[in-house]
Parts: C-alpha cells; sequence; structure tokens
C-alpha cells in the first residue's frame, strides 16, 4: 500500500513564537493540515508524521490520528526520513510519498500524476517540480534524456544551471524498498554534517536505478512560510483562491475587504457576502442569502434567503426565510426556525425558537424552548442559572411576553401566555393566562422642584 | 423627439442566479439604473427597455416609469430592436439611441457629444466607440475619410484590423425614420440565425446614407458583466470612482477598506469616512462629522459636526453635534435633534429624540416622543406593543427616566418627572412629579450559605 | 546648541478644510507632530515653529511645547525663516534644522547624518536630498567637485538638468551664525517677489562658504501631502509600515483590511490583530492575544492571553487571561482583573472588576468597584447617577446578582450577596444575605382568549 511521510519537525524561528512551524495557519488550519487533505483527497490514509522541535504539540495536534515518529536531533531531511524507516518496514510493497508539512498548497492532481509517472517510468525516486519565475535560492532539477541527473542547491549551480527555473518542490515519490535501502547509504560528510534527502538520487542513479521528475503546472505548491509576513501572503493567496472559487458558484461579493472563507465552507449561488465577513469550517450556507457585513459563522447551517446583519453565530442551525440582526450572537447548540425576526442587541444560547417567532431588541434567551409565533418584548431574560444549576424555560406558541420579563428557570409557560411588562415570572403559567407581578403605582407630586431646591440650597 | 432604446434582454448564465443580467447590481442599483441615470442626466426621458429572460422583473422594478416590449425570442440585438418599432412609429422626427442594459458606465457626455456628430454629419447611424489597450474580442471600427465603413467582429478580422485598437462599444445614435427602414432589411442568413444590428451600418452606406463614429474618451463606457467576478470588478471601480470624486471635494479616508459609497451620497468637506462603512442611496452628510467604522447609513440626513460610531441608521435624520454609538440602531421615521448624546445599545425606531437629550446605553425608545434635555436611565423601555396595536410614549423636557423603567404606551410624562428605577409607568404622570412603583426589599439573612450548605450536601 | 525651525505656515487650499496644512494627520496624528518626533528621537529640542495660515490652532496643538513665530505675510520659504531670527540669535553657536511641517517621513537617521556630513565638510549650509524615480517638478541638485553648486527648480532646469534624479528635499542644516548673515541678504527681486530660501546657497557660495548635500537612502522624507488623495497616501505608506514592523516582531495577521495601528503601539509576539480594527496612541498589548475583529483600543493596556472580540476600550487597563466580546465598550477608566469573561452589549465604565468575575450579557458597570468571582446576572445595572450627583456601587467577593437588578448608588453589597431577578438594591446589604423585592405573582386566567375576543369584536 502506499504511504506518506510528511516532514513536520521545522521551527519557523522567524515566526517568534515557540510552535512546530507547520502548525502555523493558513486559512484558520494548520499547514499541516492542508497537506493531510491533499494527502487524504489523492487516497493516501497511511501516513507518518515526522515531528521535531515542540513535538508534543504535533501529537497533541493529531489527536492520535496518524503515526507520529520523533527526530530527536536537527541532522537534515534524510536524517528526519530515517526516524520512519519502522513505519516504512511494517508494508515494504507500493511506494512511499515524502512531502514537506509547511508547504500548504501540495494538490492532489500533482499528487496523482506524479504517482502515475512514477510507476510508468518504474523510478526509484520521482521528484515533484515546479517551475518558477525566479527560481533564485531553490534547488535546481537537472533533467537528462531518461529522467533526472539530479538536484543542484543554488550555491552549487553554475552560471547556466542557474538559469534553469524547474525546481525542487521538495515532494517525492519513492518506491518503498528502494527508499529504506537508499536512506542506508546515506552519508554526512558535508559540511553541515547533515544527512540530505536529495542525495538519495545520486545513489539510487549510481546504482542503475532509475530517477525522474515530475512537473507540475500549479506553482503555488512550493510556496512556504518562514516568516509572518510569507504567512500573511499564504493566506492572502488562500483567501483569494476561496473566494474565486465562491464568484464562479454564482455568489456575490462587491466588495472583498475584511473576507475570510475557510476552504470548506460551501455557498449557494445566488448569496451575497458583505465585507467583513468571516466564515470558517463546517460552514454550510444556502442560496439568495445576505450575510454580512461583520458577520462571524462557524460551524452553522444557513438555509435559503436568510439575511444575517452584523450577527456572530456559533456551532447553531438557522432554517429559511430568518432575518437576524444587526448586533446578534447564536451561541452553540440554538435553532432559529424558518420565518423567526431577531432584531438587535439579541443573545441565543443553547435553545430552539420557533418559526415566525419575533425577538426583536435587548433580549437573551437561553436553555430554552420557544414555540412558534411568540413575542419577547424588549429586555427580556430567561434566568437560566441559580448560581449552581442551570434550567430550562419552555415557552408555547403564541406567547406574549411583556418588556423586562424575567423568567426564572425552570419554568413552562403555556399556550398564548401573557406576561405583564416587568414581571418576574417563578412558577408554570397554564395557556391563555396573564401573568403579573407589579406594584401599585405610586405618584409623588413636585418631587422634582424640591430635588432641584435642595441642590440649589447646597 | 429623441428616443431610447436600451437592451435588456440577457440572461448571464455565468451569474448562476435567475435574474436578466441588467437587474445585476453595481454600488446598490441595477446596471440598468445605471444606464435610465445616463440617459435622464442628458435630457432623454423617452425610453423604451427591451426586455427578454425574465422580462417581468424588468416590468416589476421599472414600476411602470418607462415603456418595456418583449423579446420572445433570442434573435439577436436586430430582432431586440425591431421588438420597439412600435414604440419608434410613435414620433419618427429626431434620433433614436439605442444602448446596452448591461453596460453601466456610459455616461451623459459620451451621449451628446455623439449627438452632436451624428446631426452635425448627417449620419443615419453614428456608433459609440472607445480605444482599448487590448481590444481583442470586440468588434473593431473601420475608419474612412468621410465616416466608417463598418465594424469587423475578432473572428473575421484580417491580421491588420486585429490591430485596430478602436472598438464598438454597442451604443448608437440612429436617425429614427432611417433606423426603422434599416430594421426592415436585416436578414438573418448568417451562421446563426440572428438579426445583428451592426448590419444596419452596411446597409446604410449601400443606399449612400452616412454613417459614423464617435470615440469616447473613456474607454470604462464598454465595461460589462458577464459572470460574478466581472461583477466584482464593476463594482470596485465605482467605489473607487465615487471615493475619488468625495477625496476631491475635502472629504477625509485614511483607510478605504470597506468602504462603499453608493454615487448619489453626497458628503461635506472635512467630514472623516472611517473603514467599513456603507452608505447608501439617499443620505445627505454635513460637514466635519467624523462617520464609522462599520456604519450603514441609508437615506439619512445627517448634520454638521456629528459622530457616527457602528451606527446602522435608515430612512431618518440626525441633527447637528449629535453623537451616537457604539452600536445604536437607529430605524426608519426617527429625528435625533442636534445636542443629542445616544451611547451603547441603543434602539430608536419612529421617534423624535429632542435637543441635549441622552440616552446612554441598554434602551429602546419606539414610537415616542421625547422632549429636550431629558435623561433615560440605563434598560428603559418604551413598551409600545401590547400584542395587538401599538401606542406611543410622549415625554416631556428634563425628565429623568430611571433605569429599567417600562413606559406602557399610551403614556404621558409631564415636565421634568422622575421615574424610580425599576418602576413600571402605566397612567400619565404630571409635571415635577416621580413615579414609583417598587416594593419593600426584604434581606434574608446568611442566605447563601445555607445555599452552599445544600448544595454541598448533595 | 542646535536648534530646529519647522516651517508650518501652510494652508492646504485642496484639503479643503480651514486648518494648516501640518496639523492634517497621518495614522491619527498631525503631520507636524512626526516632524515633531523626528527631531526629538535626534536630541533636538530647541524648536521654533513658524506659523502661518490659521497660526492660532498650531498654538493651540502645541499647547506651549515649543516657541512659535508667526509668519504674517506669505513671501516665501526665506521670509518664513526670517521671523525666526529672534529665536535664532538666543544662541547663534551650533547648527540649526529646518524642516518642512508637512513631510511627515523625514528620519532621525538622514538628520544625524546630514549633520556629521555638514560639520565635517565645514558647510554653511547642507541640504538634505534623496533620489526619486520620478523627480519631475522637484528641485534637483547641482553637484561639484566639492559640494553643491546650487538647486534648480524644474521651470528653470535644462534638458539635461532634468535629468538628474537627486532632488531638494527641503530640510536643510544651516552654520545658525551663517543662516542669520544669508537670511539678511536674501532679496525678492524675483517674478512672485517672494524670499527663497534656496537662494541662501548662492549667496554662501559666492562668499566662499562651503554649501553640500546629504543624500539619503530613503527618499520617503519627501513624501507631501496636497490634497486628501495625497493624504490617504501617506496614511496608506504610514499603515503598512507600521504593521510591518509588528510582522516582524511576530504578530500574526492573516487580512489587513482595515486594521489601524498607531506607530507607538506596542503589540507582543504571537498576538493575532484581525480585521477592522484600529489600535491608537498609548496601547500596549501583551502576548498570544487575539485582538478583533472591529475592535477599537485606545490608551489601553492589555495583558497576555487576551481575547477581545469587536471591543471598544479607551484609556484602561486589560490583565492577562480576560475574554470580552462581542460588542462590549470599557470607557475610561476601567480595569478589568484576570481571568475575568465579559459576554455581549456589556458597558464598563470607571470601575475595577475583579478575577475571575463573570458579566454575561446586556449588563452595565459604571463607577462600581466589583470582587472576585461575582456573577452578574442578565441586564443589571448600576444606577449611578440619580440625576444629581454619581455615585460608587461597592460589590463584595462571591456576589450573585440577579437578572435586571438595579444597584441604586451609593450601595455596598457585602461578600456572596444574593440578589433575586428583578429586584432594585437600594440600601446596603450584609455579607451572605439574599436581597428581594418582588410582588406576589398574579395569574389571570383566559386573559389571551378575552383579549382576541375583544380584539375580533372591534
Amino acid at each position: 500500500m502506499n504511504k506518506v511521510i510528511i516532514l513536520a519537525g521545522g521551527q519557523g524561528k522567524r515566526m517568534k513564537a515557540d510552535m512546530p512551524k507547520p502548525l502555523f495557519r493558513v486559512l484558520g488550519e494548520p499547514m499541516l493540515e492542508w497537506v493531510i487533505s491533499a494527502c487524504e483527497e489523492s487516497g493516501l490514509s497511511d501516513i507518518c508524521v515526522v515531528k521535531g522541535f515542540m513535538g508534543e504539540m504535533i501529537d497533541e495536534y493529531l489527536g492520535g490520528r496518524y503515526t507520529t515518529v520523533l527526530q530527536a536531533e536537527r541532522l537534515g531531511t534524510g536524517h528526519a526520513v530515517m526516524q520512519a524507516v519502522p513505519f516504512l518496514e511494517k508494508d515494504t510493497d507500493g511506494n512511499t510519498l515524502v512531502l514537506c508539512g509547511d508547504a500548504p498548497f501540495i494538490d492532489p492532481k500533482a499528487i496523482s500524476e506524479a504517482l502515475e509517472i512514477h510507476t510508468q517510468q518504474n523510478n526509484a525516486v520521482t521528484v515533484i517540480t515546479a517551475e518558477l519565475e525566479n527560481p533564485h535560492g531553490y534547488g535546481r532539477i537537472i533533467r537528462t534524456d531518461s529522467g533526472i541527473s539530479g538536484i543542484v542547491e543554488q550555491k552549487d549551480a553554475s552560471d547556466e544551471q542557474k538559469l534553469i527555473r524547474e525546481v525542487n518542490s521538495g515532494a517525492y515519490w519513492f518506491r518503498t524498498a528502494d527508499l529504506i535501502g537508499l536512506l542506508g547509504k546515506l552519508e554526512c560528510t558535508n559540511a553541515q554534517k547533515e544527512y540530505y534527502l536529495t542525495d538519495t538520487i545520486a545513489i539510487a542513479l549510481a546504482e542503475g536505478k532509475n530517477a525522474g521528475a515530475y512537473k507540475s503546472e500549479n506553482p503555488d505548491i512550493i510556496k512556504g512560510a518562514n516568516d509572518r509576513k510569507d504567512l500573511l501572503e499564504l493566506n492572502t493567496y488562500a483567501r483569494m483562491a476561496v473566494i474565486g472559487k465562491h464568484l464562479e458558484n454564482g455568489v456575490e461579493f462587491t466588495c472583498l475587504d475584511g473576507i475570510t472563507i475557510e476552504r470548506s465552507v460551501e455557498i449557494g449561488a445566488g448569496t451575497e457576502i458583505l465585507a467583513g465577513t468571516i466564515l470558517r469550517k463546517g460552514t454550510v450556507i444556502g442560496k439568495s442569502c445576505s450575510i454580512g457585513p461583520n458577520c462571524i459563522i462557524e460551524n452553522c447551517t444557513i438555509g435559503n434567503d436568510v439575511n444575517l446583519n452584523n450577527v456572530q453565530a456559533y456551532d447553531s442551525r438557522v432554517d429559511d426565510n430568518v432575518k437576524i440582526g444587526p448586533w446578534v450572537q447564536l451561541r452553540p447548540n440554538s435553532h432559529i426556525k424558518s420565518g423567526v425576526k431577531i432584531g438587535d442587541f439579541v443573545e441565543i444560547k443553547n435553545s430552539t425558537i420557533g418559526e415566525q417567532t419575533a425577538v426583536a431588541h435587548l433580549t437573551y434567551v437561553g436553555d430554552s424552548d420557544v414555540g412558534k409565533k411568540v413575542n419577547f418584548g424588549c429586555g427580556t431574560v430567561t434566568v437560566n442559572y441559580d448560581g449552581v444549576v442551570k434550567n430550562r424555560c419552555v415557552i408555547g406558541d403564541n406567547c406574549f411576553i411583556g418588556c423586562n420579563t424575567n423568567l426564572v428557570a425552570p419554568v413552562k409557560l403555556g399556550k398564548a401566555v401573557y406576561t405583564a411588562a416587568g414581571t418576574t415570572i417563578t412558577k408554570d403559567v397554564p395557556d391563555y393566562a396573564l401573568a403579573i407581578d407589579r406594584g401599585k403605582l405610586a405618584v409623588k407630586e413636585n418631587y422634582s422642584l424640591r430635588k432641584l431646591k435642595s441642590k440649589l440650597d447646597k
């Protein structure tokens, strides 16, 4: 079976953060995750990640999804791959793909097509390459009639070789059995005293084996990041690529500023995304919606014809024909059913809001099951926490909740219950009843004149 | 009288939305509206819009403002114009302008200057043209000593003709009587079996009539959109053009990101517009204001020296020296008078707020008439809806509304009325009075110790 | 001692605002302030600002920090410097730097290195220059073997001189004693009848004195602004330069849109700044924070591991491990201690919030001293203003404030006090007590049926 080794031991000193470089994020996901996705999309799931600097963070991130091995000393790319020999030896049939954990844009097409060439040409090793406008600093590919004769690093390249624009991406296919053998023959007799994976090519050729190269049409597979500026560029590149895909699908954008859409997000045609909107993983948005400006939607399912204006929504569901905002937060486990209208300064948490219910302003609905066509007065609060436990409120269809009502959970309002403004509901209320808790209004005449007088007297 | 025919039958399949292409919006207005405005600014009001794909949406949008005719089959631009012959025959004196409904940047200057040349040269038809850096794909203008000899499409152009950078904008002036005649002679003997409007030129010349071209200095008159990416480009172009105009007028911008200003908006010199601000149709802003970040202002009149920070305002009026925000919504029909201060998390709807009144935080004022120098405590709610009808609150000058007060409409507070915190006002309160509705405060000692004990007991 | 004269008399008519040009702002600070900072960083504090158009605004801005003199008539740069002669005569030893008040990017390196050359070469005058890609419109520097022979303005330059790309920045070092002498010899016999400071070079050379030039590597020292478009460009340039510095320091940015960071702001490595965030003067942010989107932070100290989402904070302090937002305002003089969580629609003003306290939603805490581990229910209001004076609330550790509670200041809650939902607290509450102010809840059956019936009857 074909395998993958991902090199994820780098530090990224110039990032100035204590984190392995492959864990720095592009569009919200570690670069390592982008590399893993490309493998999975190519049908490659037998993956070994070689960790090094702060390797425990790699393990923590992967959460056991894949094998990891530790490169305890930093002795070069060849040495990194050597750590994975036990992983390779479990099954030496087939081929092994070696990838850099910090080159996030490696694509499934390049992986598959390189494998095809690799097997067709019966190669021991096949380098994945690309052509760059400015190849300075990269290892140049020396092509021969039958394959390649090696990779020449910038510092070793002749003037003629420096003109070569085809460069090493750092990704390779190896025949697994050959890789194990070649690793055993690597030496660290160079100035840096490191084991270079690229040296395997010369060794293979010397043994009469074939070495080849597959040139990807997509030079972005080489892109990596050494500092925060590079990382910003990767993010910008990915942002624009994702937005470009949605434009093609018929999503409307009239100003891209501040819009970040993570790569797994789905959006229906005819939906408009306004400036400043951030759409995160797990989000699916229907057709003909208007989302933004300045929304954050994370792991939510949004129906069709939904209008969200300055809404933050997390782990929630919004059905069709809903209008929310401006300035509303849907906290996890909320379900807003079709036809609901939510106005400004409203928080919904862990609640279901029934069809056509209205929550107009300055209201908190938490841990509640709300029926259809309920009307919430301004300032309503579900008192879901008594300092010890959280309890639920149940509100029946057609209820009319007066302004500044407190609903002290656990409590249940039946159908079409009215609550008077300023009332604190502490017990269940039957269908059709009015609940009221109000003192007598006293009017003390000339109060403000006396107050003004006492102020003047001072 | 001079007339206009606007071709608005296109579908825009690559937009992936069921809407006629001319209804896709640039800076908030359909491209068709931009074309109509250019006509109106040129003094041309006798307009016939030729609809086709989902033509009923064109009618719905126009709301009877102009004549429309339906092109039921899609048989080319010539065929589209043929549908307007009855419109033309009502008055065959004068000239007729033919425009594309999806080229929004046609400008009044080009329209007027082209008409001048058209009449001076006694032309049957005058093509409006522009010179493009890259003319590939456009019909080239073949000039002669006395006018033009025709328009050659890309696919028919010789190598020499392909070098011509003057291209057809798709806009033409015709002598109306000639246009009717020429349309009658169009044939659809080409491969596509369509009637091409450009064929009228050859027919006119063959009849010994004059055909000419007017070259606009502004190549943007040709810009159109076939997909969402093009539409984004049109929006970006228009955004920057509008902002450029305001910069010239002395409006301050230090960062343009997320700023979209529709073309009819007026802004006084010395006003600063901050990032993320969207200013929509019908908005007029005075001098020395600070608007933004992240405001949405739609159809509002804003005075001088106004500071709006994260405010959304719709169909409302704000007088001089007002400070609002952050996070405030003015819903339609609100009038905020001079010297008012509104703080955070406030909604005003269909209300007048008198001079120097303060609404500091977390308050809803709806359907109310509020006097001068009123102070609203935090959490005040005007209870304007009883589940059946909406009523108004009237609050006199110098009132002091306590925190978490409910004002149950209809209700009237006189001058300088005080309401105690937490009071629900259910009847009118005379001038200078205090209204209070408060139970006796009971203090139960050691409550939390007992509560903690019972918790520990569990 | 070395001195500085800053020319700040210009009007900037094309800005279309009544303000001296040097007071227009780049990244929140007047251009004049940028020039002053460059002097101060170079150890030059003896500064005379020459004011002219609306000079009183310059005085008001400077607030007595530096000497100012008025150029009452606009008779050229030489005339402007003449107004400072009394300032120069106080101490004629040493050298005098002349700077433009509207060229904000003059840098301390250029100032110091130019002074070094100036003294080494024993010059009477040393021009600070830079090389421009497109020098059109600028005065060209005519170099000789021993120094310079003069500065030729665009309109007077020969074709050969027009090819010179080294231009006058408008900044000069003079030997102070020489400057006084040279100013005395300036004439206004030119067409404009103005005294040109550049004429001092020819006079000095004619007297056998040395004139030289120092070429800065940084052409941006020349950048100025004549209109709002230029000013936008200066702002954009400065924004990107400041962000670039933070990227180098390990601050994470994945989208720069709408981000403006003033130049004195400090940010720790590993902190992420999200789109739409504005960081103003006096702000220091720690490590590993997440700030944004859409925050405004002004003159605040923010600790490590702080998460601010849509927060506006002014003149306040936030300690470590605090999470605030979305939509929260910290008004001046607030101190949020470590471990605090503040949710949505909360305003804190002039208050201390103790460690690990939670203020979840829709709450106003003003003029209050809040202890540790307090829990604020939704809708809590500190009633800090009685219409005459503001008073404080004191809330002990471990208090549990019920929803929609009013705390009428001055009031003190002891330790672990509970308040019942909907209660108005008007007197101090001892440790561990429950305070409750609640009427009896009345339930009126079939109310909504009657209401519906009466509605139907109408």
